[in-house]
């Protein structure tokens, strides 16, 4: 069990040195996955393969959680700002937190809608506290898979490996991957907010086309071993992230269908605004 | 004492899910402190009253955490590349981590020396663990107290009341609160670095004319309360972050020579690319 | 009339120093012009009123010049690229120059379709010599109309002034002034670009909402006056931009609903990667 | 319905609409010429062998146009605003123009000094026409061969080939062209202002370590031709710079020390904010 630190006694009125966000509230809250796989011809992106099975891995892992998983297909730029904006009406009185993990193409501070791109700081900004008052003071979580659009590979497999193979084994011949330099990790930022990063600047984002993006992986498979194997407690979701970066950081491309993209290592960063521990464990019924 | 996670065994060998960075060696390692606080009037940059309390407080705090600490006032361009330079180019063998705080002006992704900018970017790159091997796999912690310096307002107190002034308490009339708006912390990144950051984009950063910046006050005390405590154990690191992260967003400006900071909020944040969790802890003789 | 200048024969072959784009071809070419009055309302842009008279006056200039104008109004994203890929995959044979204007919002490097925001950089590189070879080695003229979307005023006057009013008096109550913050004219260049900007950075944009844009206004008239009037012969466009440039920066606010607007100049600014001069004459039939 | 456009004699007083600027006054005006050549090595960036030869070229260049030339070498970041901020403090009454040459190493909207960078608009501010009120409503031309100092080959031939070699042969083994990406051409801007740059965003930069840089060349070539020549009159300065990126963009590598030069070519561009016609002419004494 944790630590607890306390303050001396003081002249001044001080909060707790180190409080946890409340996440015994009557509901978990609301996770959005936007699942942006095909782009239309203008933007010149290609199709994002293996971008469903991260967003499966994410939906049963925030469904684990509590929460109320809304999964998007597809969405354009409207489409995508419709559903924030949705989303950010919500009155979110009673729960806990908020996630948003966006699965798309990225570029300089954007990511992709099908049609073109959209600032991140848009997107976020419909969360602030003093814009969505029911997350005022609630952890707002901003998970990005994303990777540079520009440079990519062409990495399409035949789609009947894809679609039709066998769950196949690591070594098999149905599988390759994508290898992306990351966009760059600005963000606009308010107290409260945490934003997740498949990739840090000037590093390079990886998807399996069979099995997902190694960010989505790891995430989802420590997700598993610290918080809902048999008799786990509540975890620091900040060492859920920092295990994260160890099991990326620790990956090499072994398949590739790029030569340049052998041996490119992948690095992935958080970025927190945070003001009290974050703590998540399977949600008391 | 801490949870220790656990895989279940797989065909698949892991390191484990949850590691420490070892913070045992036989040194702790070494601290740089710069802190520039008058700057060449081609700069345009205004003095930066206080700096010197940031200064002596970070300097107590890493030489009580065990730290080597060189502190260095008013450095140019050029000193302050070759500081780091010639850090990077000791043997970090047998140190457990490095650390470097810049108290100076900043701008969008530099810093200011006493004669011009720099890019963070170039000081930080002399770290990665491909150009300092000694530090390889070992934690680099950045900490900028740095405000963005083009709309300083005129906060030069008196000189003696600053330099001569009896210990003021809190509602005297010696100091003064600057209020700057934050650079973007855009950052270069690599495995096992964190960046603190006293202030995040669209926030303001403050400086109290006395009692120096509100981001070291509360570094300061809240490393004095959560580690150097009578009977304390190690502390996680991001906790110590997330606890500044409260203390500094809790503040409200009270007084100031410009009526337009008058309740300009400060929010920090910090980016890690942390692999491992980092504790500090009163180093073992 | 014009000096002619020579090089004296040398060993090496060169080019005369003073060419001329050959403007004498079969035709003269495609004129695009992009009208986006009206904003999705995820965007959070406004109605661009006033824009309707901008598209007309520039239509009639580029027709009296010889193009075959194309004028289309409220694109999105996908329409923009579409309509700007189907010209650059024309045949411009024959052609002697190639005009985009695009009338819109505009933000850091960016224009506005309807939903969204376009890379002006994916806009022109379309029409590179060699991308689009049949406009190789000519003229390729783009006009920004565009102003930062971000920190409109609420300009727009009731509907029935703007579209039924009689033909104001300039001291009428009828129409009044927009004025924003320009965008950053940075762009991507090659070869026989000329890229003329309604605002250079720092710098306001200023609309009419009955007359329609400053710059708009100013470059027909000079237009008038240089090109079309009765016996005016060919005309450097480098001169009539300047012109315009002269007009604009003239110019102040006299009238407009926003007391900071007051005296906020604009500064037009034109980026040439030209190789050869441009005149423009009526185009003989 | 609106829009009638002639330009009928109106109440409005109207500025002639080509102006040129006057060019007759009793000074032509003050020329400086920073040169860097040699760089901290701190800085990380190579000696630029054959900027002497380019500065030589733009001191004879202004010279024989009248101007008083002022030419630096191995400026430092304070040297290089000491000394443009004096250039700024002189009276300028009676002076036609003002010109500033910077040949250094450059980088996102920076110039190197000798230890280190600085921001572009910094040192063209301090010359706009509030500022600097001698010169408002004369030219303002600054001339930029720079080339973005990070991804350098190694260029430099043996010392003695460069000094003391006889004048060279096209065909000979003395020199060799370095070849750079160019930075970005953003730039602050203002009335009666016009930037003209070796190379514009996307294209390679060319410094022939014997005969100097291509721009340079070109640019002292083409005035020879137009401006300096027997019987020449006045010519449109910007006739000269569109000259100037003919020949630059007719260029190519035909010897460099690294492969992957050959074939890059440059493109020079030029931005203006002029308000008038800007000819030169052999000044008159
Ligand atoms: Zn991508
Ligand atoms: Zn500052
Ligand atoms: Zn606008
Ligand atoms: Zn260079």
């Amino acid at each position: 069990d944790r630590v607890i630190y306390e303050l001396k006694p003081t002249g001044r009125k001080h909060t707790p040195l180190l409080d946890n966000y409340n996440m015994n509230g009557p509901k978990r809250g609301h996770a959005v996955i936007i699942n942006n796989e095909s782009f239309h011809w203008t933007t010149g992106m290609n199709k994002r393969v293996g971008t469903d099975v991260d967003a499966q891995n994410l939906k049963r892992t925030f469904t684990k959680l509590g929460f109320k998983v809304h999964k998007h297909k597809d969405t354009s730029c409207i489409d995508l700002l419709e559903i924030l904006q949705d989303m950010a009406a919500k009155d979110h009185t009673g729960s806990d937190c908020f996630v948003c993990a966006i699965l798309s193409h990225g570029d300089d501070g954007c990511v992709y809608g099908t049609d073109g791109i959209i600032k991140i700081r848009k997107l976020v900004d419909m969360f602030r506290g003093d814009i969505c008052p029911s997350l005022a003071g609630k952890p707002k979580i901003f998970i990005f898979q994303a990777c540079r659009g520009t440079k990519h590979e062409i990495p399409v497999p035949p789609a009947q490996d894809v679609v039709d193979g066998p769950m196949a084994d690591e070594d098999d011949e149905f599988h390759t991957v994508v290898v992306d330099s990351g966009p760059t990790p600005t963000l606009p930022s308010a107290s409260d907010f945490l934003f997740c990063y498949s990739v840090a600047e000037g590093y390079y984002s990886h998807r399996d086309t069979l099995y997902g993006s190694w960010y989505v992986q790891d995430f989802t498979s420590v997700m598993n071993s610290l918080v809902f194997k048999e008799g786990s407690e509540s975890v620091d979701f900040l060492d859920v992230l920092t295990a994260v970066h160890r099991r990326v950081s620790e990956r090499r491309v072994e398949r590739t269908m790029s030569q340049s993209a052998l041996g490119k290592k992948q690095m992935p960063c958080f970025l927190s605004m945070l003001t009290k521990k974050l703590y998540f464990s399977k949600k008391a019924k």
